[in-house]
């Protein structure tokens, strides 16, 4: 099995290679830009992680493995126009450089070629793994839409934003890893566990992004901590604070919530102080580790011997202890 | 072989039967609501017709017609937005109604939509349909693309113009009815001359509405005659009358696409003269008719019993002799 700095390499050489055509020029350039700033290509490794535990080649494996990585552009593309971002990683955003039509129309461009990768994959493992990626990618965009629906709001329930994210993040780092299976040739039993590992991974990880907004260090986390609270963002933290306040506390935490004009780094500070009272930290870290102890389970179960999950432990548990 | 009317009433039912979820409701109902706005169903009547044409049956080929449908549908729901189009067939456009994030995702679960329906066709054909698929798909947004930048551009050629309509819409067509033969056994022959069949008409057909946009009779054309001629539209005939045209009418043709301020009859009226004088609809039918020719010559080709081809026949002239 190779490394995951060795998978980093091989996609990012790989995504280099095959890369899209000079013409139109107005099109594909938007997308070589944005392909180009990069990330951890951290759902892809996920594919040639499953691959390998299975037996598949790395060859065999690196056509969906790219599916994946573009379907995630695809859907950072147009969710950067949704949010209207000005930025990602520190870079501007296609419809910032360029404008919303550019951007529609490369996350478009960039969702085809998505599955473009995906047929070159053996032939007789395509209609399962059409399957499990259609599937997929509707929830992804039903994920989405929720997200817009709760910002709209006036509450929104601990269930209800888990489902959520389920949907919006978690089913894509599944759906890598049981595809990656796919292509090993994992029965149903273990694809099925594979991707409820990867399920209960992604909540975990997008509960770590919850809490490091809060809690992370300035100087090691990349965005400005506290960004969630300014922007009023729905997250479990707030959730389940405005749930468990009680008298001075909670008005004080709606006050916050409702006021449009502010000190951001006092609105940071007296919802911190708030959260901090009431133990939120804790209780997310808590959930946290119970979505992480059930991907452990999942993993515990699978018929793959212990040494060669290692590579998917280790993997993750970069992920859950991250400070960025 | 069913008759056109038939399959586009089958058509319409298995759109109404396999629709989309309940939730969320935000994503699904402008979806329904646009499926719902109709049209004539064109391209998935393509897909039946090739596909009975090699002996397929209509629910071999449903699935398959229903996919090009939505990916038909796909495109105008973005093509729309990127158009600032406030209207589609008479109703509201999804951006209109809702919003423009709105109309982003619906697009893109709509596209998702296709690639499942497309997943439901037989295992063995998957790998051929994809790359059809495909191929078709990513070619469609390049004309997009292609259309939008011609906007900007002083000058378009006549050749740039046909490459533009041969990505943008006709290779739909192509693939409509390549897709058909795929599930009907067709050989590689018989494919890419149904393949060349569609995407020749495709372009006659988007001649003819060319010509009807300035000829058309109005109390038939479903919208304003002298639409392209009020938008300074790089159609076939404004292409060729700035190529043909001389002295007086070159320079007063110029002068209709440069100003910003007219009277919409004036304007429609005074170019349509010069069009009449540099003969620009005759021009144009003779361009139309030598795509026409090109298509037939292919289906004549075709390893086909001649009464088989019929229906396909007496679909193209009614779609080439129009007036709506």
């Amino acid at each position: 099995m190779h490394s995951i700095a060795a998978l980093q390499t091989i996609i990012g050489e790989a995504l280099t290679e095959r890369n899209f055509p000079d013409n139109p020029n107005t099109l594909y350039e938007p997308i070589k830009y944005f392909l180009a700033i990069g990330g951890k290509r951290l759902r892809p490794v996920l594919t040639l992680l499953a691959a390998e535990l299975f037996g598949a080649t790395i060859k065999e494996g690196l056509p969906a493995a790219l599916a994946i990585e573009m379907f995630h552009n695809f859907t950072l593309m147009h969710d950067d126009i949704m949010d209207e971002a000005p930025l990602r990683r520190g870079r501007e955003t296609i419809h910032k450089k360029w404008d919303i039509n550019t951007a529609i129309l490369s996350g478009d461009a960039t969702l085809i070629r998505a599955y473009q990768l995906l047929a070159e994959c053996k032939p007789e493992l395509l209609a399962e793994l059409l399957k499990v990626f259609n599937k997929m990618a509707q929830e992804v965009c039903e994920g989405q839409q929720l997200d817009m629906d709760f910002e709209k709001l006036a509450t929104v329930t601990e269930e209800e934003y888990l489902h959520m994210i389920r949907l919006k993040t978690s089913v894509l780092l599944g759906a890598a890893l049981e595809i990656g299976a796919i292509l090993g040739g994992a029965d149903k039993q273990d694809r099925s566990n594979l991707y409820t590992f990867g399920v209960n991974i992604g909540i975990a990880f997008q509960l770590q992004d919850d809490i490091l907004d809060v809690y992370g260090d300035p100087s090691k986390f990349g965005k400005q901590v506290g960004g969630d609270i300014i922007e009023n963002k729905k997250t479990y933290l707030l959730i389940n604070a405005l749930q468990l306040a009680k008298g001075s506390d909670k008005q004080e935490l709606i006050h916050w919530t409702e006021i449009n004009e502010f000190d951001q780094q006092q609105k940071i500070d007296r919802v911190t102080a708030i959260y901090n009272d009431l133990g939120i930290e804790k209780l997310a870290h808590k959930k946290k580790m119970s979505f992480a102890e059930q991907a452990y389970q999942a993993l515990e179960v699978m018929a793959v011997a212990r040494e060669k999950k290692l590579s998917l432990i280790e993997f993750t548990e970069t992920l859950l202890i991250r400070e960025h």
